[in-house]
């Protein structure tokens, strides 16, 4: 595979983690592809890097600009960085300063256009037809899917006989280089996709049988929060994938508790959500014996914690205690 | 060695990480020995099957008593439950409701003694006693240093040309077994151990020749804040260890965002220490090919980032959002 020669030399191969400790609530042979852990905190890296590595090298010298505010931006901003190309990201608004500062941190030029994704979009899309940029869509492209097809190249690399596979789905393009990996060399493998009930713009496209907006989203889980999918995407879909399972918010805050307690990984909502749909019971893989659950993505707004214990911090540093010595034996 | 016969069935060989990213702030050759990710969040789970796998039967029987407020008690409640030994874990009453769940979740009794964790100790070493039960120190043991001297060979396994490792230093268990293990193999290494500025037990012990005991101890590092070494510790240290590096609790913090940032790890303050001492120009690595720094424990109070996605969690769920179909090009 092409994307896989390409991409490798800048990518992790990130580790499947197996069912860890003492719960029950999870099938024995359930194995976590901790995707999380990949450079920039998710999978969009991979789709990053092999878009950038196989772009017209003329267009790439006056450089790349994408719409996100979320792993989009980040993948982009840091293989734009680590291949010197010029990246400007377009982010709306309301952005987390947080992301803004670590997209800042990699040299990216951050611009703040409108009050939601599609105002950023548009503005994106302009630029890069003004000034003849390199655009790249969040999921659309099948150079985008390549890239996150390589999760499912290590999958079978570490686990040849995986025969059912949870992806988390946003605009869909994670599950749609996946399963076309996987089903490639594992025709009977079940894929299930998993959406927030919030946001169900892939599994309302499938049943109704066409694509939707949806008019609002509501959910946690802003990067699974697209009000479309792509006509490839879903095509896609309704092709290899065998259910989709819908998750609710406090399902997928549940399933990011139950992946620090029991792996010590903190993950943002969308890489809780294949976990949320098995403790919550809306998909059964137990019939299955090797089930692998991809964590998409690990970017949770940590700051509380960070903020916690700064507001904790000794102030009057630096301290030396009083202390008494302890004559020996 | 014995201990690493006995425990690597239990326990996990946690990654070397490689520095990740863009940033020029750390050493290039540095690695990140990520303990953090072990079974129950930190190295104590080393120690603890040691403890349990090479105790008397018949003892064991009876049970297990430690007293922690931390990651100890995490880490022999894990292996109590693991090889079915009941254990009871006797904290102060200021320990954090988190921990508590978490240690009941895994089957041990809980007891809320005293104020502060030499009341808890107190009462642990009284109920061995009288119940004859098995009591295991957090630092104090040969036992238990020779299960965490286990971080080191798998160091050593990973990266045999090692020859520079900084290890925190709360009651000196770790660095002791580690620094015993690596310097039999690599006689030359440099060892750097890295305290809180506010718990300079060790340093202070070393300094003025013989233990001390803090009369009082102020840092956000509670895992690294014993008052007082031991004696076979502090004699380890002595002799095995190159310097001992003081880092503030600011630092720490920064070190913990720093570590989110950058390899989407989240440790505790203890866990960011070495870390916090290169980033703080504490300590200066630069002159070593293959340095390693040990992020000991990932157990950090993540409670507010679940707290607030619960709080944005729509509580109007099942959600079905109104959508519009798209008709087809």
């Amino acid at each position: 595979m092409e994307a896989e020669k390409r991409i490798r030399p800048y990518i992790r191969h990130t580790p499947l983690a197996p069912k860890p400790n003492l719960t029950d609530r999870l099938p024995e042979a359930l194995q976590l592809k901790l995707e999380n852990l990949q450079i920039t905190g998710s999978f969009k890296v991979r789709g990053a890097f092999n878009n950038l590595l196989s772009a017209d090298p003329e267009k790439i010298k006056r450089g790349v600009v994408v719409a996100s505010g979320g792993n989009h931006g980040l993948a982009i901003a840091y293989a734009a960085a680590k291949l010197k190309v010029p990246a400007t990201v377009i982010l709306p608004q309301n952005a987390s300063e947080d992301r803004i500062k670590r997209i800042e941190s990699w040299g990216a030029a951050v611009l703040r256009v409108g009050q939601n994704p599609s105002d950023a979009i548009l503005a994106a899309e302009e630029m890069a037809t003004t000034k003849e940029l390199l655009y790249i869509h969040p999921f659309e492209s099948e150079t985008t899917w390549a890239g996150a097809g390589t999760v499912g190249l290590e999958i079978l690399n570490d686990l040849p006989e995986v025969d059912c596979a949870l992806i988390a789905i946003g605009g869909g393009g994670l599950i749609s280089g996946v399963a076309t990996v996987l089903r490639e060399h594992r025709p009977d493998i079940r894929i299930i996709g998993v959406e927030p009930c919030g946001a169900p713009k892939m599994s309302a496209a499938i049943s109704g049988g066409g694509l939707v907006e949806l008019l609002d989203v509501k959910t946690i889980a802003d990067t699974l929060a697209p009000r479309v999918a792509s006509q490839s995407t879903l095509d896609t879909c309704s092709r290899l994938v065998s259910e989709i399972a819908l998750v609710s918010d406090e399902m997928m805050v549940e399933a990011m508790r139950f992946l620090w307690r029991e792996y010590n990984q903190l993950a943002e909502p969308a890489g809780s959500a294949v976990l949320a749909a098995l403790l919550g019971g809306i998909v059964d893989v137990s019939a299955y014996k090797n089930p692998v659950a991809i964590i998409c993505g690990g970017n949770a707004a940590a700051q509380p914690v960070f903020e916690a214990y700064a507001g904790g911090a000794n102030a009057l540093e630096p301290y030396t205690p009083a202390l008494k010595r302890i004559s020996r034996g």
